[in-house]
């Protein structure tokens, strides 16, 4: 609708009511307005109404869209299903030109108004997150893996001479083979122990870059964020030259660091998540405490927990591994078990203690995480089951039950899971 | 979007291309506007992406989707489900007001001009179908039967003495009920035989109108369409008064028309479909030969065709209805059989032959059609299936190949099936 | 997917995960089957990806979604657009058969699966509603007037000698209409007034009914909800024998009555409503006090209040409705300003007074709601727009306001909106 | 729907029926029974109803769809918003595990299927293609330039020796840029003209492979497909070691190939898309012909075509680059036209005449392409305003004309659209 579709719409309906609905529209056109003017993250969300529409708008600027196109060139956003075509809001002709992401496709004024504004967006809330000296960034649909491989990739022109990269362990295998597959030696530096914490061993990274030269280190390759009990990452104030490569705020960001400006995470927890962690984590520690384990003591990790599963290994090797497929079986996901002493080969490189970030940790463990979007509820059943299942482990009355449950799968679900839902 | 917007855009993408998207929008925009305006059916249809277009424009001029509005009303426009509210492009107020569908209703400019326009539209098909003099309508989403009796009840307002209604048989249950739940009395006109068509006997109308005397008359009670062999109908030319009440052109129109106007049924039918029913017919003919029967003879029904099931019924009395199920089980829908003699009691009167239109049809018959958006496919697979049937139930074979069918339902599907599919 | 089906998928997928995964469609799976076997409406509200997959799995029961169908009908269940057929989650064919809408559709077994579960459902939500001598309802598209007229029809092949219907005075058209178009004769009971409130005068009913004689009497017309300061209403508990017709518990039911059940109301309201409506309560009263004006005392309508206009009435005859303007204009829908004294005229019967649901009600009155679903927010701006707009009303300062509103519509909201939004 | 579900529909709707509409389901379930076991491309194209179902099938077979599943992990596919989880079809969860993009998702067994199928069904489409020797496939969502960067990355492990890459050229900047990124040299190979078209100067690479040294160079880096008059390329059967690398058939495969396994295109080319491109071939050569220049003769170019601006180069030198602009005014998409004579830098590399593949083409020319999916309907409109946009620009009356046309934009279209539309 514009000026002159609400001023015919007159004819049919009272023109009071008309600009009624012309002032309903402006509401929505105002938040666009906002988006196109300021490139920012909206501070409330919009509802799914504004975002349609918009959507809608930006796919009829793009010509496969217009009513009086022809099209003869060599790909012209044709869709045979339009099942794909509503899927994608009919922004068929994607983005960027041969060899340039960020250059405007002329054929879709609309897809590259997006892309744009994506990319202002993520920039607008990359800055919020804390990192103010960015300038700029896109999005792209890569794979932390080849994330890395690429930002190593580029880091090498500036470094031409690197042959390292120093990595403090996490026990994460996209990392670690993103080194490998850019052509680079990683650097492995083992974490240290603090009461129960893993925390990384800046004095070795230290020592390390002095040992080999700044020159041919590419970079130092961390991580912010990582399961319990490793604690989460803060990039090194080395004196020395190799930029801090600080990968994953999950979906995000993959920032290259320069040793003088910290990424200060400000992520703010609402209520209701802190609330949900604090909860989880203490009715874990009673659940812990009732089967004579203990929850780890990890104050630096925010959002990851970890209960020690001491007397599971002790008693029977199996058993703890024993135990995540258990809790699967029963519909408990996320819950991740850690047992002591796992060897794992990456790339020709040999961890011991992989998944725990250690050669050797004190013991087996569970992790559990409150996560963004997670309900009381949730915690509730986790705790019900992950009781029921360390009972029955530890009476070794596991096999039978599991057995039921997985012949009657098909039919009926096991008695633990009516109950729950 | 609007102007200052497609200005806002040109600060991230080319101007150049940015002036392309609004021309782009233009085109949708000037479809919307011939429709607002001349309120016609367009000539095209509009393509997905205009009409989801206009709803959203339709949907956001409503209050429930006001982005600053508040709502104090008993009925707001709220819906609990946003799969409901999506299913209805979240036009939620609905149309009129409490006691006049035609109101505008101010709360919701876009439903209120959505429906303006809907029954403006429906006007002009209607006048393209050739009812010239119509000078309004509305739609509302109304069943045959309840539509005819609001008829009969507003035409009692003018003619208040009338107890009857002349009704020339059609055999169609809602068309007789109707007249009872209005509180008149049925006046049934046998159909009389042409060759074999059915048609409407105008000269005993004529002589009943006389009989009862116009005044006690309310209408002649008509249809446009029926299977075949009945003729479809044109309405009476009597001197007499009583108006010719005439219903079911499928979806749209219910008229009551003077005795002076008739409706000239233009109904275009394209190309495709006319080649579709020459060649069921043809085809129809052939198998109906080859199987010793006949095609009915009914050159004044252009949809519906019927076949002589002369044999079937003269040497088993059950095979006739036997193969209606027959065809159904093998995944033929609209093939209608119709045995001789059935008996059927409706609101106490009661039909003999009660399908046929007439008290004994001189055989039983099938009824297949050519309805539109027919494909090739179906009459081939149709007719194979027909022939197979056919051949199945002369030799009495069928019981038990029905059996293996049903029996295998949710395994396999029987073996003529697996053939065509 | 079926047994089979998970089967092959475990050549891809792990065989535990895909029994995972079938454990996990399982239950779903349940969900339905608690529908299908009880038919009731489920305590616990579906999900949105259950209630498309059931919709999905009744569509494709339905033969136009047949792979291997062939439609030689007159009707095949094709759709020209997908839009209308995704709109319709396939389900195309409608339900019933002619003459009878409750009749199983041969064509679509999954639409009228869907059709019987909606009746039971809706059966099942009436008889917890407190009617508890239902046995059997179905669901039609039909508006209030329509199926008034409708009952009224049904009835009277029960009291073949009545002419009369007694209807305590509500102002709302379509109850009104809906006698006259059944061609009754309707016998207005005025209301008395308690205090504040209106209520129906019972006394005055009965005197009418033994007057008229109750064979003469069709029925009781009356309703259970209205705006204040009408009480809502209960079913008489009459010694005489016409029914009771209560019509429009918003969305859902017409029943008849007979006077010794009454129809027991134990509409939950959630807390979150009851505190909403106190809030409203509260701060209208506020706001009330403030303007020196008072809220009406309508302890027995626990949805809808009213607050008096006496000093605009007072003042300035034109200011009562301009006030309803004011509001609209400002966004506020639902906000229903009655003046004191209009008439109104339908179907030849004039009514004083009319939407006060009385000849001389003592003041001029606005109503508000707090219907299901009401925000925190929307009272607050509610409260703060009418504020506005009283204080402008009452130094007649509001045609300016107005002009500068209207005449930046299309460019800029008036600045009031900008605060609130 | 299940066996037991089906059962329980018997009690509301007949048994009949019910089974008829589980053999509707059983049509599509064999479709999915073939997928699953032969994990091949289907031979005809599923209807959109079959896919949404399977579709979602798979969705609820991921832990975030289970009703009763509680997440405790980091992270657990939770949505924020439910668009983004309807276009996603809810598989929220993603695929693959950290560091393997292959290995199975426990939590995700739904997602996991689909992602092995589709790399099955790609398999299975690029064997159909005749790449028979393909053994295994992964889909992955990469841009030109970074897949060709991975597999040279890949092909260092192989020839660790190599630092060049030979490249017979081809005017895409991601395939040049790819080749920098990582940290090979480019090996430039001029093209050899032949009658009117470009071809690879084969001899001149097996020369600089020799001359370089096998073992230095990591690969042949060719290209299928290019506009005309560039010829399509055929890998290079040469008697040394580097192997051929053939990008980007459009979406699908990058593929490493031995010299002696060709790559034979089998494009099936529909009728309609034959008939299209001999069409477009013609009439654009009518055209050249009144227009004075010639459709450039390349044979070996089944898709693209090129006709010489000749004229229009030689008296006004910008007139070739607005002709370009004056087709992208008039909502001509696709046309390319090629300036003679143009110079650019890629990653410092300068090429002369970039986009028409030689130093020195010997015109101007204009491509345009017979894609699929294109109708007769673009052709005319294409040939029509290319038609007009030669005539005025021949004229020197383009600025005027483009004036008129820029300057109305948003509220009307120029009339030569007007006509088109």
């Amino acid at each position: 609708m514009n000026t002159e579709n609400f001023g015919s719409s007159e004819r049919l309906v009272t023109a009071a009511y008309v600009r009624q609905g012309a002032q309903g529209r402006r509401g929505h056109e105002l938040l666009l307005r906002a988006l196109l003017e300021q490139g920012k993250c909206p501070e409330d969300g919009w509802d799914e109404s504004t975002i349609e529409l918009f959507l809608h708008e930006l796919a009829i600027m793009d010509s496969n869209n217009f009513l009086g196109n022809c099209g003869v060139g060599e790909r012209e956003g044709r869709v045979a299903s339009g099942l794909v075509a509503r899927r994608h809001y009919r922004l068929i002709h994607g983005i960027g030109r041969s060899g340039d992401i960020s250059a405007v496709q002329p054929k879709a004024a609309g897809s590259s108004l997006l892309n744009k504004l994506t990319n202002s967006v993520v920039l607008d809330i990359i800055k919020q997150a804390g990192v103010r000296t960015v300038t700029n960034c896109f999005v792209v649909p890569m794979a932390t893996g080849m994330s890395l491989t690429l930002c190593f990739l580029t880091l090498r022109h500036k470094r031409p001479k690197a042959k390292y990269i120093i990595w403090p362990r996490i026990d994460q295998k996209s990392c670690f083979k993103s080194m490998i597959t850019a052509g680079f030696e990683p650097v492995v530096i083992e974490n240290v122990l603090e009461g129960d914490e893993l925390r990384t061993d800046t004095e070795a990274v230290e020592a390390k870059v002095k040992a080999l030269g700044a020159e041919n280190i590419l970079c130092v390759h961390s991580t912010t964020s990582c399961f319990a009990p490793r604690k989460t990452f803060l990039p090194l104030r080395t004196s020395t030259a190799p930029p801090n490569l600080v990968s994953s705020v999950n979906l995000v960001c993959i920032g290259v660091l320069h040793p003088d400006h910290l990424l200060k995470k400000k992520k703010k927890k609402t209520n209701t998540e802190l609330e949900m962690f604090s909860y989880l984590s203490s009715e874990l520690k009673k659940l812990a405490d009732l089967h004579n384990e203990r929850l780890l003591d990890t104050p630096h990790n925010p959002i990851s927990l970890a209960m020690s599963l001491k007397n599971l290994d002790e008693n029977n090797d199996v058993a703890v591994t024993q135990l995540g497929s258990m809790l699967f079986t029963r519909q408990v996901s996320g819950a991740r078990v850690v047992p002591r002493g796992s060897v794992q080969t990456v790339n020709n490189y040999t961890f011991k203690g992989f998944m725990s970030h250690a050669n050797d940790y004190s013991c087996a463990y569970l992790n559990a995480a409150s996560a963004i979007g997670i309900k009381k509820q949730d915690v509730d059943i986790f705790l019900k089951r992950l009781d029921k299942c360390l009972k029955a482990s530890r009476k070794g009355k596991e096999k039978s039950v599991n057995e039921i449950c997985t012949s009657n799968t098909g039919t009926e679900q096991c008695e633990d899971q009516k109950i729950q839902t």
